[in-house]
């Protein structure tokens, strides 16, 4: 069984899935001295490698065997639907006692895979940090990507306490907030709050663009426009299978979206003034929002 | 007739509105030196004051006749909807030969409303600068704010070509980028890139908010929400006077808008790969846009 050492410590940690997300851990990892060495897989080819030349992994691995072999702690950090096909293909090669994670954007599905493939479902739980930038790639990475975001964990059926609070602890140490959450709890509260977002982004950008006029409009678009689509500019694949694996919690939230700008568009069309208590009602909510949280 | 200096140069300047726009130019104004002085005239009580006192404005006048009596150049910032009363109140103390202009978010009804209240609407061109900040008010103003922008210029019938040429002048003295747009033309783009953006963002805070998880949900909402929400926490009587002075543009982008979240929602139902597609033409849309600008 591997050495644990100190709290939220790891000796050989195993990220697979080189992109911003898990390329950025790698790098978090080495700066705060939670993993003695960081070896990195990626499926697509040259992507190890540029991660270890860039400094942010110790060192490359091949297959996702050959990453986790001796490793106390496995991070995979792919699109959501790649992450069946990884858990099978890790299973049989992860240490006993290892700590098995992920930062998959959606999690129920993740982590019944997790329960159904792993030899020891409790050593594993969810995780998902909530933090992202609009780039994408190892290119984009960066040591300080999690620091101060909420980190939200979600135990399986079957996940230990211990596993937990090993997870906890390293989350902590990586300067994030932990947040414990049921995993369908979660896909519901990141509907709301991350799935919508990015598709309300995505067709803002494509309406704007789709017009005749989108020459002249687009000399136009300054900072609104800039923040209001800025999540549009994230990887599509990512974005795909947001979509696959979190579908009825998304198409809820698409409803009360789609209900709320066809009451907006009523308003509007009826030349109503009242529409300022709407747009009062919608300045207050997101200034409490402001408000609770530490700076954002 | 009063007299007129260099290029976007003025003696006295009246700025009637003294909120983050108008308390914004004036200091801007002031800065570059475009300004002799600069008079300011706002219908709250005490909000002149503040501006004097803050070192906004040179003078705080009582009345909008007061303000604009004697001055080559005259501001009108104030919301939309309340544009005509004031165009009305001012114009038999307009001096001879004083450029007329404003800051508008929507440009048809104040040109019009000038044409027709003016007495030499020659010298009146419509404007409007491409920038704003979530905050409002006097307190939220600054220097800066017009530094780099696309600023509208929109000419009605009779706006002479020295008017406009005038107002370039002083345009690119503060620094930002003037554009010149027939009205329509004008309210058509930024419905699509300024209004349509505005209640998308708003009916997703109210979307967001009125679900009964939003306490978990707020606490999971991290940067992707707060830009995509940002111009929710602008004026409410700004975005009012938008929706009722530029309705029928913003009734074609919100259908055009609600059509693609429709086709989007169809994807999702229908778990359709090919959704990434959609994703990816939306980045691309958006980073050609961003790579056709400035710095953005």
């Amino acid at each position: 069984m591997p050495k644990q050492t100190a709290q939220g410590e790891f000796g050989r940690v195993a990220i697979l899935g080189l992109g911003l997300m898990g390329a950025s851990l790698a790098m978090a990892l080495r700066a705060s001295g939670a993993a003695r060495t960081v070896a990195g897989y990626d499926a697509a080819p040259g992507v190890a490698a540029r991660a270890r030349a860039d400094g942010a992994i110790d060192s490359a691995a091949a297959s996702p065997a050959a990453v986790v072999a001796g490793a106390d702690l496995v991070v995979l950090a792919v699109p959501v639907l790649a992450m069946r096909e990884l858990l099978a293909a890790i299973a049989p090669h992860v240490a006993p006692g290892a700590l098995v994670t992920d930062l998959g954007s959606t999690k129920a599905a993740i982590v019944a895979w997790a329960e159904e493939l792993l030899s020891d479902p409790r050593s594993f739980a969810g995780g998902h940090p909530m933090t992202g930038r609009e780039r994408s790639g190892v290119a984009a990475a960066e040591p300080q990507l999690y620091q101060g975001c909420v980190w939200c964990l979600t135990p399986g059926p079957r996940t230990s306490a211990a596993t937990l609070a090993r997870l906890a602890a390293l989350v902590e140490r990586l300067g994030a907030q932990p947040t414990v959450l049921d995993p369908d709890q979660h896909d519901a509260a990141v509907a709301a709050v991350s799935h919508l977002p990015l598709l309300a982004a995505t067709a803002l950008a494509l309406t704007a663009s789709a017009r005749p006029d989108w020459p002249t409009a687009q000399s136009l678009a300054a900072d609104g426009f800039r923040d209001t689509t800025r999540v549009a500019s994230g990887d599509p694949r990512m974005a795909r299978d947001i979509c696959l694996s979190n579908a009825q919690p998304i198409l809820d939230c698409l409803d009360a979206y789609l209900a709320t700008l066809r009451s907006l568009r009523d308003a509007v069309a009826a030349r109503d003034a009242a529409v300022e208590e709407t747009f009062a009602t919608a300045r207050q909510a997101r200034d409490a929002w402001l408000a609770s949280g530490r700076e954002r």
